[in-house]
Formats: C-alpha cells, sequence, structure tokens
C-alpha cells in the first residue's frame, strides 16, 4: 500500500460526539507508518477546495482529549456539496498534497461526496483509500442501525421533554414542542423516553414519516386536552403534508446548496401550530419551543454508548483503510440480536449509505400515526443510557370541609 | 405558639430546584409537634381557593427525596393573583382547616399575595405563621444576593451557550439566543460563563435593564461579524426600546392576571431581530433559537449549590416559622464578604421582597451596554458550579503548495 499524507474534514450539522471521530481516526492514524502527514481540511469541502489545511500532528494528545469531549466539529463544517468540476479539481488538490488516505465525517450529503471522489480516484487510477465516518444525529443513514450522535441529541431531546412535560404538569395547558429531523422521524421518536408514568408527555408525537393534517392534529390535541386538562406534544421539523409539502417550507425560503429548506433556526412552525390550536379550539394557554441548535450542541450532556462508538467508527476507519481490503467504504454499526445491548462495526460501500434517507420503520410508528411503539422504545433505550430518576406525589386528597 | 395546621404552596414559572424547597419545608415540618396535619395547595392560589388540598403526610420518605429532586412544582403552580374578595376567603379557608402555618414558595408576585394574606391575619387577630420561600430564575427579588433557581438555570444557559458558540463556529454565521428575563437581565448576563477563549460567544449581550435600538443592535452585530465571520447573540426576552416598550410585546397581546405579557413559548422575538439582521445588514446565514421553558425545567441538569440553597430556605422558612420571633417573613440569602463564596440566610419582612424587581446593577454591566464585567462573572460563577471542560485545535496552518 502506498505511503502517503491523510486528510480529514467533518461536514454537515455538528454533533456532541462528532470529535470523538475526528480524535479516533488521529490517534489511530499515529500509530501507522504508512501515514507521513495529518491533515485537517477546515470547513469540511469548502477547506479542502481552498487547501485551507492544518496539521493535526501538532496537536497534543491532552488537547485532543478535550477536544473530543467538546460538542461541534473542531475542523469547522459545512454544507457544501461539490459540483462536478470541483470534485475534479478537489482530485487534482489530493494529487499535490500526496494524499493517499481520506476521510470525511458526516451524514449521508457527506457520503455521497466521499463516493463522487472515490469514483474519481478509481477512473484515473490514483491510489486512494477513501473512507466516510458517520455522523448524524437525525440517525437516518441506510446500512446503519442507528448513528454516531443520534443517541446524545435523543438523550438531550428525552431530557427535555422529561422537564417540559413536569412544567406542563405544573401549569396546564397546551405545549407544542419542535424537534430537528428533516426527513427522519427518530429525534421526534426520541421524545417517548421521557415517559415515566402513564398519562406523561408527549402525550402526542407527529414524525414526517406520516402526512400531517393540521385538523387532525388539532382534534388530536383537543381530545388529550379534554382527557388530561393538558397536552405535550412533539413535533418533527419536517412534517409535511399529504402532498409532500413541508409544512414549515411554507416560511422559509432558504435553501442550501443539496436543496435543503432552512427548518431550524427560526421559531416559525411552532409558533404556526400554536396558532391553530388556539384559532380551532377553545383552548387559552398555548405555547411552543422549538428546541433548535441545542439538540445538536449542548455542552455537557452526552450518551455514554455514543461517546464511545464515536470514537470507534473514527478508529476503525483509519484501520480499515490502511489493514482492509477495500480501498473505499464506510464504517456502519450493526446491533447484535439478544436482549443485551451489543454492537459490531463492518466496512460496507460508499454507494449504500450516500444520498438516501433512512426512515423510521413501520413497526417503530403507532397505528394512530401520532405515536411510538414498545418497539422503538427497546430500540432506543439503550442509545441514549441513563435518564433522570424523578418523582411524584402520591397527592392523597384532603376531604373538603 | 398555637398549635394548628401547616398549608404550602408553589408559585409562578417553575424551576429545576423548587421542589427542593417544597421538600425541605415538609421534613422539617415532620419535625415539630406543634405541626398538625401538613396540607399541599394544588396550583398555589388557585387550589387555596378551591380548597384543594392534598395530604403531604401520606407521601414516603424515598418519594420525597426523588421528587426533591424532579424538575417544576410537584404540588402545581398558577399565576393566580387574588382579588381583595379573594384574600379575604383565603383568610376564611384558613380559619375552616384551623391552618396556623402557611408558606409560599415563589417570586416577587408570590411574596406579594403572602403580604397581603398575613396583613389579613394581623388585621382580624388570627395567629398564622406566613412566610414566603423564594424561588426565582429570573434572580430578582429584593434583600437576595441570589434566588433558587437562578443558579442551575444559568447553569443551562451557560451549557446552551458554549454548545451554541462551538456550533456557530463550526458553521459560521450570526447567531441569536433569546432567553428568559421579563424586566431583570441576570438570566441573559449568565450567557457570559460561557466563554473559554476571548472570541468566544457570546459575542454581545442585550439586557432589559439598557434600552435596545434594533438600529444599534444590527450595527453591533455587524461589526462583530466583520471581526470574527460570526457572532452570537444573547438577548433577553424583555429587551424594551427607550420608552419601556417590550419589542416582544409587539407581537403578543396574552397577558395573565398580574398584567405581564407573554414572552415564552414563541419564537417571535427571536424571529424579528434574525429578520432585520437579514434585511439591515448583508450576512446571509442568521438563526435564532428562543431557549423557552428548557432554561427553568430541563432534566437532569442543576447547579449542586442552588440545590442544596433552594432545600435550605424551605427548611428554614419553618423553621422561623415556629421559633422565630416574627410571624411573618420572607428567607432572604445574603453573601458573605471574602473569596471563598459563603453565605447566611436571614428572615426579611414580607413587604421587602413583594413587588418591586431587583435588577441587574450598574457595575454589572459593561459601559458599551452590550456586555457584562468581570464584576458580574464573579458574582455568577460559584452560583453554578463546574462547567464542561472544552478544547480547541491549536490549528497549525499547513503551508499551501
Amino acid at each position: 500500500m502506498t505511503k502517503g499524507n491523510m486528510l480529514i474534514g467533518q461536514s454537515g450539522g455538528p454533533t456532541v460526539v462528532i470529535n470523538q471521530s475526528l480524535v479516533g481516526a488521529i490517534l489511530q492514524a499515529k500509530q501507522h507508518k504508512k501515514i507521513g502527514a495529518i491533515y485537517g481540511a477546515l470547513h469540511g469541502m469548502k477547506g479542502i477546495l481552498e487547501e485551507n489545511f492544518i496539521d493535526l500532528r501538532k496537536e497534543s494528545l491532552a488537547e485532543l482529549e478535550r477536544i473530543a469531549n467538546t460538542p461541534a466539529s473542531a475542523l469547522g463544517s459545512a454544507r457544501k456539496k461539490p459540483t462536478d468540476e470541483e470534485c475534479a479539481r478537489v482530485f487534482e488538490i489530493l494529487k499535490k498534497y500526496n494524499i493517499r488516505y481520506y476521510f470525511y465525517i458526516g451524514g449521508n450529503d457527506s457520503a455521497e461526496s466521499t463516493h463522487i471522489i472515490n469514483e474519481q480516484a478509481r477512473k484515473f487510477g490514483y491510489d486512494l483509500r477513501c473512507y466516510h465516518i458517520p455522523k448524524t444525529i437525525d440517525n437516518d443513514l441506510k446500512e446503519n442501525d442507528h448513528t454516531p450522535g443520534f443517541g446524545s441529541a435523543a438523550k438531550f431531546v428525552a431530557c427535555a421533554i422529561m422537564g417540559d412535560n413536569l412544567d406542563c404538569r405544573a401549569m396546564p395547558g397546551v405545549k407544542i414542542d419542535v424537534i430537528m429531523g428533516r426527513h427522519a422521524g427518530f429525534l421526534t421518536a426520541a421524545a417517548a423516553l421521557a415517559r415515566v408514568y402513564p398519562d406523561d408527555g408527549p402525550n402526542l408525537i407527529y414524525l414526517p414519516e406520516r402526512p400531517f393534517s393540521t385538523g387532525k392534529f388539532c382534534a388530536d390535541v383537543e381530545a388529550v386536552y379534554k382527557k388530561l386538562g393538558r397536552c405535550v406534544v412533539a413535533v418533527s421539523e419536517g412534517i409535511s403534508d399529504e402532498k409532500g409539502v413541508a409544512i414549515a417550507a411554507k416560511f422559509s425560503k432558504e435553501v442550501d446548496s443539496h436543496g435543503n429548506v432552512q427548518l431550524s433556526g427560526t421559531g416559525a412552525l411552532g409558533d404556526l401550530l400554536a396558532t391553530e390550536i388556539k384559532k380551532r379550539t377553545s383552548i387559552t394557554r398555548v405555547r411552543a419551543d422549538t428546541f433548535g441548535y441545542l439538540q445538536r450542541s449542548f455542552a455537557g450532556l452526552v450518551s455514554e454508548v455514543d461517546a464511545k462508538e464515536a470514537r470507534t467508527v473514527g478508529m476503525l476507519a483509519v484501520k480499515e483503510a490502511l489493514k482492509g481490503k477495500e480501498p473505499s467504504g464506510s464504517i456502519a454499526i450493526r446491533r447484535k440480536p439478544g436482549k443485551k445491548y451489543a454492537v459490531t462495526f463492518e466496512r460496507v460501500p460508499l454507494a449504500n449509505v450516500s444520498k438516501e434517507t433512512r426512515h423510521v420503520p413501520d413497526n417503530f410508528i403507532s397505528k394512530s400515526g401520532n405515536d411510538v411503539t414498545q418497539a422503538f422504545l427497546d430500540y432506543a433505550r439503550p442509545l441514549v443510557g441513563k435518564l433522570p430518576v424523578i418523582g411524584r406525589l402520591k397527592g392523597v386528597k384532603v376531604v373538603k370541609k
């Protein structure tokens, strides 16, 4: 195998464990003599095209370990999808810097970029080891049981909804919480992990996997409110109508280079839904919060399992690139069958994780379409780890005098 | 002192440690033979007026300890300000149930209610021990160095901004974070605790204590953006213009019985400010998050100091009611002079903590009016406790080829 330099980049929305993957890859790379310089590309594809690299061998071990525990992409990120011309340029840059080991941490868009660059290398007979390292709080990568970043974001959502449900119990009303997830509702579904008592919120859960009807939504909320005197709703930012038009898209015109409409960083969807409830029902106290960027970047809240697996996929990508049979691929997380949670890691072809989105499977969604099933809870619980233990007053009523 | 029953209620916006005060009071009350039944009023003043009480002696110690660590008011809360007629009714109810020990956990509105009820008791010569127990994430109670609930909410804000700053560094743009605080900017100011490196956000901080000008705001943001290529802004939900009109009030008509306009539970203010930035500058990536109810109810994130002090004020209110010279009062937290953080607790008259709001003092606000001072950081840091340790790449640039 060719001796040469390594380049690593981070792409897409950050997570609180994406730097675990970065540090896992760097530390593994340091153990191999075939790898010369270890370059980091600043802001993903943008940094590659601008040849904006830093020398990762100059970083101390102590600082790297602190960085592993630091949220958001330490190298900087970008949502840049390279054009065909740019892919050709990337290839020229890799040659110029004698880069033989290429790693790109990101979601399915990033896997696609990596796939295109790999194809270029094959086409021109350039010996390149080209690996994608999975990351996304959306948990929507094909081939994976789950993705690094999801467990920690799900833990944030569960803790937030747990507190919010208690808040809504204390000051009853309708509370709508808008949760990240453009096409896949895994993160919104994770809100269900917050339940401790049978009447705990989220009382309703709306995922992008089911068509959203505002009329049905208002009727659902009213029914819960009539029964419990309160209602906590978890809504995915990506909910769409019967025609597949995102409800939030009506309020935003901003589009990135992947053609994605801005959904986060605005409270518009939550406010719209709250207004509809006020308009169509007699409920007066209606509030909406949009969890926003906190879900993916909140400092100090991490799922231990998630952090460990994120480190492992980074480490294994480098290992596989150096010792594996295949010159390219992505590291997928597979769950072992059995009651006790355990995973294996496997190299899969880049094409298999590119572009396409994995959706919440049907058996995870209740028949009513506004809740999740026990199968989902069993799936998600080990990924999140321990949640806060809460109590509730027995509340023995005093007889009125 | 008269033997009789005890009534305790929780009022206003919940916090993550308000149940510490409740449990502190209950456990202390159990130690005194003068106290007969321990009643809990469901949903504060509403529960009192409806004689909706529960028997708190029926709760197990183990469950009470779990409840102490559970966010939001376990008894339920309300924002009900009793009218004069209702106060007279409360007094009749207290007599009917032979309540001689009255405790109300809340902010300055709750202190006022307690004050009115106490005045009634004095007027009619009814022997009532009447105590307010401080609570508010706003940290705006007179007589107090700080209030239970603030430290934990401040910790949430600091962790959120710490992550958000890293997120904005990874994907540069302008990020506006709207933080709770109607008239007092303490919680928004706490965003500054997130800074680790000199260029870390929040790069700008806007408090309700200084008049807000949208033009000046946009110019400030643009200046930071030009210098750093990004800008994280912490904005209090209560920011008001030169005439004292809340910027958010223009978007909400909902008012509670204290005359307060709805500020939280909507993303309108953040979205408005983001729109102004986009309109008045050439910056394209502008995002806004409204931290909303998560600040006061997020499960599992607590300041240890805050939890301990919340427990203590609950416990001391009961102790003071039974053994103190005065029949009424509020327990205030005072800070001891000296470098090491230490506090004392003191009974103060109810009137002193009623109605009025304590504002962020001038020496905590920078001359520019868009930041806090070192004095504020020194004040706030011990209340929050340890924050996550983060790292940053040294980033030694690779010479371009």
